[in-house]
């Protein structure tokens, strides 16, 4: 990281010069882009990433209509489908890539997670049953346990003979996993441990095949051993006999309805001082001798909980890739229609498309453009978590910042989903909400839970903004603490107060001068610097409120954070968003010179100054954007989404999803067909003599 | 209105003398308010508004659990049992307040409204189902028919031995109802109207109660006689026989499964040459004589239209209202939780409340103020809408101003109400996701399609944005087209330039001051100049665009207006927001000075300080804020939230909502005995010596 002050001044002092360095690829690109001529297979290499093959393979699976989701099924029969539809997983060896060779896997971390973020193509209830059962039973067992556990528990796991519950969350305890109140404890007389759920909070919650269908479940528990709580850990625990019956002491509930994701069983265990082998508990971390003896190769009881944590990663990265593909989806099918529907007459008598309404562009091209940048950051995701875990980089380091790119990536592309669902669900008026004829509303129910889940959006983005708090104190380690927030005090103020009235003055020449300032937004080094110093300064800023509680007490503390709580979780946001412009950044760079890069470029111009058009009041207050350039922003950002709407549907089409995937009526040319026999029947009575004359018309002809 | 610039000076000049006026209720209070003090019945006075009778009545009314949603039914059973609750409604003689007296009503149409949007409370689906079939069905034989019709049909559509359906959209024809291409021909030769739908997008589409129960259709139609067509009519047709057999010429599909309602039987209707007497034509405001001769007391088609399509404006108010009563559910749920459920170590060793989390309170309470706003500005659309139903004021400017409030208010609403039960959803996290055990994701699905039935929001944004262009031509009449744009022009460029430097110059002196500046944002007059210069200074801007295409080719002024659109669309709202600001202030200035009026006042400011907080990229630019003062508007907005958070539960609580309203466990005190459950456990292995060290404090204990 270079010094930040220097940043957020070159981004000032960077004004006089934009004019002779705005030349971006659209300038000198040899001729203006032509609808039609992108290179869609460029662009699908781009959108697919590393494992294309994996998306490939998935994607013609998935055409199987086995494997569909029927929206008229009610929630038993919906359960009973999935589970039918986890077994045509196992038949067709589709579920098994991220396990070990020798136990019929092919260690690829992954492709593996490429090919089940697919599945939401499907129906989002299989691709998180199939989550449930080999993203977190299985891999509990495998990532926490031992060669064993493995050789004994994985065979029936990853052949569905065993369907499995993955049992962390509890009624009282969710975000806050080290607080579970399960209890595993220890009994040296009989080597076994003993797993209870003292209380109802401490009732194991939420948890996918616990209704029905899961015989065992991995228990997350304080172990507790010769008086000693050493923490949570993964117990591997029997929960029902061969008919389905609760083993003695296991007892649960049904989750019932939920506001999506039918196709699961939801529910609730608990545990009445039941009884499992000492062998049980997942031991890879921390392990308990015969004696009762705790050990583990990691000291920190701290340390050794989040590398147990950790393994969840997998589930972030694989929520971040499938919302993306949804919120593909939507968007295919919205820009399908409004390529087609037309609604109120135009200037020419002939009603106008939805598409070319600018409002319309706005609504859905700026999503499109923010759906390219999820994808994209979702595959770096990917990348980074198959460093990890095939062992390429795994290093403390390495693990880190995977935890925090998944932190920072899953809640944007979440929400996104949701955001661009709905509004694809609007933009399609009454059809949009037919959900036997539209998957938009099942879709968005759906994924819904996808932003609480796997880590509640909002912890997740204040575990981003903590760590940039903490390298940002590992930069300026070595001032004292006061250096760092007058520091800190000044570029909130003074400096940028300074800057702020540098600018302004700057601003009456630039007065007026749309193509001047058009020029400048689009230069992708004032984007950089505008995403990056945002994210800087206020960091800083949040820094010196921290750092002038230092020293005082432990409710002082809290109380300097939790004041500052809501501007750190959006900064944490921020920080995602610059990932995202710089993953689109590398994408567009990647691409030779021509229409297929010009175009991306708009598009990655779309997405950035949406991002700063939203965080416009900040960028000026703080002198980062002249008034005069805030001004015209939004209409270069209508012009840019107006440059972008012959290409729109190209776009979205590039990304290869089929009619199998899609399965929407407005996708398809319905729309088309029933304007053009409509526009055939007026014709015909036209030509026949039989059109009434409107009542409008002979008044007018009266006056 | 007064002038825009004296306006827009007004607003800057104020500056100076801020700290002498910055004195509202808040600072004169005799003593800060008290938790559990504020006068409940006061507030649930102002909340219920004029029709608090009808309110109080509806609420008992649908206590009744005969009315309530199971949510566990498929669509089929849900179906039937919405019809037989609309039995129920009648029984109870619930829904004929706004008939006419001889006929059994009571004249009410605001007490109506009121009481309909309460059956929110019990189940979207009946009240949508109620709102087809006495607010749409029934209300188009009332204000389209006349006396004989009355006499005729209204009996079995009050008392639903006719159950009907209000055959207005076609498939190919939603927003733009002039476009309907249904035709109403008439046949001097039998003196009948032949209803005809020609082609498949002439179908009439996505209807209540026409996929299963209805009897008779009021169908909109091209009225063509004598070769004419008089644009659209309404015509009574019979659709189904006592058996439930479609009658001769008359077809349709079920819609099938939506993304929520799915108590309604929506479905699709055609005709084939239908046959129905020359009397079905509802003829208030248009005739055929018997030879054919068509007569209107209303000379313009267009004016004659509006008006007839005017009856449909009750819908826009009863969904404002129900809407607004759905986020009130919603955060009574969330915040109900949020009092009690508690995650993660606070630094006492306790853990937190959710609500003493900043960012929790910010989801919740800002949008707790915001739905107090929503609330009080659908109160008052009511009170509009009875004013001109009740015939107390119906001139042309009277509907006209109640169209325009309608098409203001309801987008707000109902957008902010899936936006609110969304926000109450993800704080309660997987527990607000079970839909059996809290109604969230169902009430959220029931109420997406408000936002684009009985008027898509965008198209009615679309109405009021044009509706504000021709105030502002209205009022620049004398004044010729190159005036106005020059003063647009000025007003948007060097006007506001200066009078951005100038507050330049004034934030020096501000700079670090925040109790200065927080003065100036809570000045009511300083919230009502921004809020409202904000909408003038857009609309004059977007007029001049318009203006300097004015002379030029349809089809410029079409692109014209088009480069606009997106902004006249967000100034819309911005215009909508004005007045739900004013609806609130006129409200808090009811009460007397106290500490209800303080918390209250406290609110309206979270309100429009979140409202200046979104547009202030657009206020800073333009000099309207200071830079120096909008660095501190964060700060105090968050201030604010943290000085409301200990009334958020009373002020959600004086709405009134009772358990069998809500009925969801959230909203009962089921997280804090599980948690009671909990602490006593602890505490008596606590006392019992029996709790386990943590392997934590034996670290600490060795260093």
């Amino acid at each position: 990281m270079t010094d930040i002050r220097t940043d957020a001044a070159s981004a000032a002092e960077a004004l006089p010069a934009t004019d002779a360095v705005a030349h971006d690829v659209a300038e000198i690109a040899p001729e203006d882009p032509t609808p039609g001529a992108l290179d869609a297979a460029a662009l699908q290499d781009l959108l697919l990433g590393s494992w294309a093959e994996a998306h490939r393979t998935a994607r013609g699976l998935v055409k199987d209509e086995r494997l569909h989701r029927d929206p008229a099924l009610g929630m038993d029969e919906h359960r009973a489908r999935v589970l039918d539809q986890l077994g045509i997983l196992v038949e067709e060896k589709a579920v098994h890539r991220a396990f070990p060779a020798d136990l019929g896997g092919q260690d690829d971390h992954g492709g593996s997670v490429a090919a089940f973020a697919n599945l939401v193509l499907a129906d989002p209830s299989l691709q998180i049953k199939a989550g449930v059962q080999w993203g977190l039973f299985s891999s509990a067992i495998l990532h926490l346990g031992t060669r064993e556990h493995h050789e004994k528990w994985l065979p029936g796991a990853m052949d569905l003979s065993v369907p499995g519950a993955f049992a962390m969350t509890e009624i009282g305890h969710g975000s806050d996993v080290a607080s579970l109140a399960t209890t595993a404890t220890y009994d040296e007389a009989t080597q076994e441990f003993v797993i209870h759920t003292p209380f109802k909070a401490a009732w194991k919650d939420y948890l996918g095949n616990a209704a029905l269908h899961g015989r065992a479940a991995t228990v997350f528990a304080q172990l507790i051993t010769k008086g000693v709580n050493h923490g949570v850990h993964c117990f591997y625990v029997p929960i029902r006999d061969e008919s389905g019956a609760f083993l003695p002491g296991v007892g649960g509930e049904d989750d019932g309805l939920k506001g999506g994701l039918n196709g699961i069983d939801n529910g609730r265990l608990h545990f009445d001082h039941v009884r499992v082998p000492r062998t049980h508990l997942l031991n890879r971390y921390g392990d308990v001798a015969e004696d009762g003896t705790y050990s583990s190769d990691i000291a920190s009881p701290g340390r050794r909980f989040f590398t147990m944590i950790g393994t969840l990663v997998q589930g972030r990265v694989s929520l971040s890739l499938a919302a993306s593909i949804a919120s593909f989806m939507g968007l295919h099918g919205a820009l399908a229609y409004a390529e087609q529907r037309r609604q109120f007459g135009g200037p020419e008598g002939s009603e106008t498309l939805l598409l070319d309404y600018q409002n319309h562009q706005r609504r859905l091209i700026d999503r499109l453009a923010r759906t390219y940048a999820d994808l994209f950051a979702a595959n770096e995701l990917l990348e980074k978590f198959d460093h990890v875990f095939s062992g390429a980089g795994d290093t403390d380091k390495d693990r880190e910042e995977l935890e925090t790119l998944a932190a920072a990536i899953k809640p944007l592309t979440t929400w996104n989903a949701l955001d661009t669902l709905q509004e694809a669900r609007e933009a399609t008026g009454g059809m949009g909400f037919m959900a036997g004829r539209n998957r938009l509303p099942h879709l968005r129910a759906d994924l819904d839970i996808f932003v609480t889940f796997e880590g509640d959006n909002n912890i997740l983005l204040q575990l981003v903004g903590k760590r940039l708090l903490t390298d940002y104190s590992a930069e300026f380690g070595k001032l004292n603490v006061g250096a760092v927030s007058r520091w800190a005090a000044s570029e909130a103020s003074d400096a940028l107060h300074r800057v702020g009235l540098h600018k302004a003055a700057q601003s009456v020449h630039d007065r007026g001068d749309e193509r001047r300032a058009a020029n400048w937004f689009k230069d992708p080094q004032v984007q950089r610097d505008l995403l990056t110093d945002r994210v800087r300064t206020r960091v800083a800023d949040i820094a010196s409120t921290l750092g002038s509680a230092r020293g005082k007490s432990k409710a002082e503390q809290a109380a300097a954070f939790n004041s500052r709580q809501h501007e750190l979780i959006e900064v944490a946001r921020h920080h995602g968003e610059l990932l995202q412009w710089e993953a689109f950044t590398r994408q567009v760079e990647s691409l030779p010179a021509g229409q297929t890069r010009t175009v991306l470029t708009w598009l990655r111009d779309l997405f950035a100054l949406r991002l700063i058009e939203d965080d416009l009041g900040w960028l000026v207050a703080h002198g980062r954007v002249a008034s005069a350039r805030a001004r015209v922003l939004r209409g270069y950002v209508n012009r840019l989404a107006e440059r972008l709407r012959p290409f729109a549907l190209e776009l979205v089409e590039a990304y290869g999803l089929e009619p199998e995937h899609l399965r929407m009526e407005i996708a398809t040319d319905a729309e088309a067909v029933r304007q053009q026999e409509a526009a055939d029947w007026f014709a015909a009575r036209r030509a026949a003599g039989e059109e009434p004359v409107h009542e409008k018309t002979l008044h007018a002809g009266k006056r």
